[in-house]
């Protein structure tokens, strides 16, 4: 009873409500029907799920084409902007990366069924752009065989494999090396520029004559929100630049800065955050569009950081690649889930949803947004405890979410599901569910959900052929 | 350099190395060969991997046979053992299920998919139990027209809709009521034996004319890894239930008392040991089987707690059943994964392997022992960070493993994967690796692996029923 206590006046001191409030509806081009419906272009997200079931993924094209169209203008006063490659791996759904495609895109992969789909897809080569740690030599043969853009070696033993290969395929493909400068990610990425050891790498793949040396990468991972942290980053890289050339005579033609740009209504959570959330049911701050990078600046601030460096040392201006995921596909997708069941005790009401951890992983991380699609207006409501329908405790994506009163049935938009929710989506004893994309008025298919036939389908294959007598290894 | 020497003071003050070791191969039913090979059965893990590939699942049909038949055998003294519904959640193959279902085994679903599955692979309705907090109506509905053994009902909400459904259906399905007795997983989960809740909700029921209100479920959740855990847990199920008899006069027909018996050989990682294991790379110490309750003793004190219970009281013995998941499968399936590449750095070497969180999530929160299947009598070796393919630095598997010497192409095995690796499996960038069981010298496919075109399968689909007019719904 006291620790039940303590617990409502430590609320009460760390303060149980959020502060800001999240952006209106409208921010995603959503807008409110006189009905009270929400719509997205004119249709409703009643008629969505009326039609499509739920849950649901919804892309909004206009948003996709609108986010990509920033990163490919030239800013004001510059003699020409970046060139994109899409981050695949961050939603690889065809239909969404076609429409990026069809705007001068470029795909950025990281493995060979990325690299597979790309080539699938008709992107040019020329347009592909090859990353990651983990490459295997049959990914690497067909990327220099097909004569890709570039080919971004993460590790100096990754160069003599890459050169072998090479050698052998009688090729001679555009590499950069993917380099880290003691900000964001390193680890298994990268060579490290302390110590000297990128500038090694450098030196070890200049002398391998099999490869042509023409650029560099360096993805700083994390999530990018301000210009302090652009500018530090990019400066940084110029100075391994300046080293290079210093030691080498080399100036890049090709400067790969990766993406890292973050939504700006997503924000990674603390572990201090998570904590009194959990603990305390402490409400999440939302995270402030209006003080994140955007768009425009990122690719200004860039371009012109890399084009003065380069200016000032009459150097001709390289070419500047990013490869944005997040920030262009983020908030131009959002996941409409509907109440199961609502469960209530004394201390907590529970929404349970037909979608949890299985297809928004990232909301165990990262603030998302949650919109009730129903009547806002609505009496009652508070603050809810949101889980999925998953069996574990970890099934939880929100908990400590203020809402109007809902009931089953009811349905809800959890907002910028367009990075890291479909590639880290399972089919944990739920498949997964069908993606539609919203163009003015048109809706289009872009994934079919999952059937319950798809589930079981390659284990009652296998069944079947071992069944008729066909040896497994046919199979694979 | 203060920090990287205080890094290694605290390194050595906190101990870098683990007390214990793994158990050896054998306790996996593993040996190895004369020439220096791993084998399972006969058939040895290279053998595996030259026609299967890497990554690959590999089901020990042995182990999974003893593990349930140890579950299924009455102990001695006692008149009856237990009812076993195997958790379908924790490794949904279709050959695995079979393998138990022909042993006498049922199948414990938490959704419409499970349910549906279960009935697909001809399991008696009364051998299923349907459970979880998120049951859409038409998997109720389902449940009940299929006349399965036992609904639990999740919540107190959840009884008035069980029985509309019934009462629409005519029929009067036998359920059970979930119930949390402060032990254990609450939250989301059941109905608290606190503040006269439980005691409640069966009052509601008992009035409900269309249910058959015949049971009881207490998942604990977590691992129960004691007998004092498991004592503790049964005694307080079995102090309600004497409470639920003097209030209503009803002594309960079936006890249900869940899963959630851990594996002998994995235990949950404590937010400390894991800081200490990635700041530092302190290495994990290993589960040590001897200490973990095992299953033979667990169905002994579960069945003699109840049976005395019941005697006492001149009660006829309820049926008690149980819902194990890990303690079946955890141990009778392994991770076969090959080393993609190796990153060497001044302070740290990387293995960076064909599997990673896509298909080894659990490995982030539990101990799974690591074996290299080559030769461990190679010189050198060390402490390695293994990493898996996926572009994020939370692709780390093991953030400091003793290993021998290894290189490209070397193959490693990952225990105790078959509790939650399988369900908790993405897709990301890389197809799902195909799953084998080895039963004696035979080797049979359960799963074929995902190939490329299965991962766009239902994105193409998409698009060439748009390109042909049809209607979208009609994909669905």
């Amino acid at each position: 009873m006291s620790k039940r206590l303590a617990k409502r006046v430590l609320r009460r001191f760390l303060g149980s409500a959020a502060q800001g409030r999240p952006p209106a509806p409208e921010y995603w081009g959503l807008s409110r029907t006189a009905a009270g419906d929400v719509s997205l272009d004119g249709v409703t997200l009643r008629q969505l799920a009326q039609e499509w079931g739920s849950p649901l993924h919804i892309v909004n094209a206009r948003r996709l084409r609108e986010n990509a169209g920033r990163f490919l203008a030239v800013p004001a006063g510059r003699r020409a902007g970046c060139e994109v490659y899409y981050s695949y791996k961050t939603n690889p759904i065809a239909g969404v990366l076609q429409e990026l495609h069809a705007l001068g895109v470029g795909a950025e992969v990281i493995s060979h069924y990325e690299l597979w789909l790309a080539l699938q897809l008709g992107v040019p080569p020329e347009r592909i752009v090859f990353n990651g740690p983990g490459k295997s030599d049959a990914s690497i043969r067909q990327a220099i065989d097909a004569q890709i853009q570039l080919l971004n070696v993460n590790h100096r033993e990754e160069i003599a494999r890459v050169g072998r290969i090479a050698g052998e395929l009688g090729r001679r493909p555009r590499i950069g090396i993917r380099i880290t400068v003691g900000q964001g990610w390193a680890g298994q990425f990268g060579v490290p520029v302390a110590g000297g050891l990128a500038l090694q790498a450098y030196e070890e793949a200049l002398r391998v004559a099999s490869l042509d040396v023409v650029g560099l990468h360096a993805h700083r991972g994390g999530m990018i929100r301000s210009r302090d942290d652009l500018t530090a980053f990019v400066l940084a890289v110029l100075s391994f630049v300046d080293e290079l050339h210093r030691r080498t005579g080399r100036s890049l033609q090709v400067l790969d800065f990766g993406g890292s740009l973050a939504t700006p209504t997503v924000r990674g959570l603390s572990t201090r955050e998570l904590r009194l959330n959990r603990a305390l049911q402490r409400e999440l701050e939302p995270a402030d569009p209006a003080r994140a990078l955007g768009i425009d600046e990122y690719v200004s601030v860039l371009t012109g950081l890399v084009e003065d460096f380069y200016d000032r040392r009459r150097w001709p201006r390289p070419r500047i690649v990013v490869e944005p995921g997040r920030a262009i596909t983020g908030d131009a997708q959002m996941l409409l889930t509907s109440v199961l069941t609502v469960k209530s005790e004394p201390a907590r009401t529970f929404l349970v949803l037909d979608a949890g951890i299985n297809l928004a992983e990232s909301c165990r991380s990262e603030y998302h947004a949650l919109l009730p699609v129903t009547d806002a207006k609505r009496p009652g409501g508070g603050v809810y405890t949101v889980v999925g329908p998953i069996c574990t405790p970890g099934d939880t994506l929100y908990w400590a979410a203020r809402l109007p009163s809902l009931n089953a049935w009811d349905s809800l938009l959890i907002m910028d599901a367009g990075a890291y929710f479909v590639p880290f989506a399972t089919s944990f004893s739920f498949p997964q569910p069908p993606i539609v994309m919203v163009d003015g008025e048109k809706v289009t298919l872009l994934r079919r959900g999952e059937r319950f036939e798809d589930l079981a389908q390659r284990d009652l294959a296998a069944a079947k052929a071992a069944g008729a007598g066909t040896t497994p290894g046919a199979d694979r």
